[in-house]
């Protein structure tokens, strides 16, 4: 888990990339200072694996509202889940994880954008099928991190807002260029 | 929508039988009163489709939480989810619902027991593959309903309910047979 003490410029601009999972739910904030993209924190969140499903959506609950209470960031973006089909259980056990992890947005007002895999390694890497060794050369890149964060749900948490991060860049430059 | 108003008696043994979606979530309230069982109440919990996800699971959260603190139930049953593999995209934001069902249990120390349909067919009509009409006539005579409640999912709300108020006792007989 990677922690530098969270900064009180810009939150405007600062996005929360969130890995939804039962066991470990990845995620990190980034934001812009001084024209480049700073990781203000990043890590993960894990659930208990002997307790029961409620107690364990509590805890990822309760963990990622504490993130967004401490570091106020303006948008979440969230991994897809609709591409699982071929692991149908693993899926709704997600799918109770990403419930309340939307829950968490919804109750500090954060708009929640949904990204799939495919989206996220073409904005990253121009190759919608880059393999892992690509995106990971990527994340770096653009984070300026001398290494990668261990474990990898983190990395996929960085690259979520990352994307998110590129593509609302790019919506906001279109519509200043549709302005009159 | 059936309304009485809560009584007080008993909460011990009140019990929240739930029917999650993200459309509609039907619940129903029941407890023993002078060895019958009642309704203390039964309605749905509904989401607004055109909002967004997390807007929607915040909804269903708050329904739920909202039923649970006025009504004091002492456990939840809920319909088990893994049967719906046919329909991946249903079973996935059915799983959202869920896990913000089992937050609002977890929030209120609530244990939470689950059960497939065909568990809760078997248990109140003898036969894992009972047809609805016979279902709607075992509920109606189980709780003393001079009609069925409308929509669906408080039927199945209802059914989920009892199917708990039946197996909690049986485990309860069974304790008590094996103490010294």
């Amino acid at each position: 888990m990677q922690r530098t003490p969270p900064q009180t410029t810009s939150p405007a601009s600062r996005i929360l990339g969130v890995d939804p999972g039962l066991n470990i739910t990845g995620y990190a904030v980034i934001e812009p200072r001084e024209k480049r993209l700073h990781v203000c924190e990043a890590g993960v969140v894990r659930s208990t694996q002997r307790r029961s499903l409620a107690y364990r959506v509590r805890e990822i609950h309760d963990g990622l509202a504490e993130v967004i209470a401490s570091l106020k960031p303006a948008a979440m973006a969230l991994e897809e889940l609709y591409s699982h089909y071929d692991r149908p259980r693993t899926s709704i056990l997600m799918g109770h994880a990403r419930g309340v992890i939307c829950l968490a947005a919804a109750e500090a007002d954060i708009e929640v954008t949904s990204y799939n895999a495919t989206q996220v390694k073409l904005i990253l890497t121009g190759n919608g099928r880059a393999p892992k060794s690509q995106m990971q050369q990527a994340i770096r890149r653009e984070l300026a991190l001398v290494k990668m964060p261990e474990p990898a749900d983190i990395a996929d948490a960085l690259a979520i807002a990352l994307c998110h991060h590129y593509l609302a860049a790019k919506a906001k430059a279109v519509a200043a260029h549709r302005m009159p």
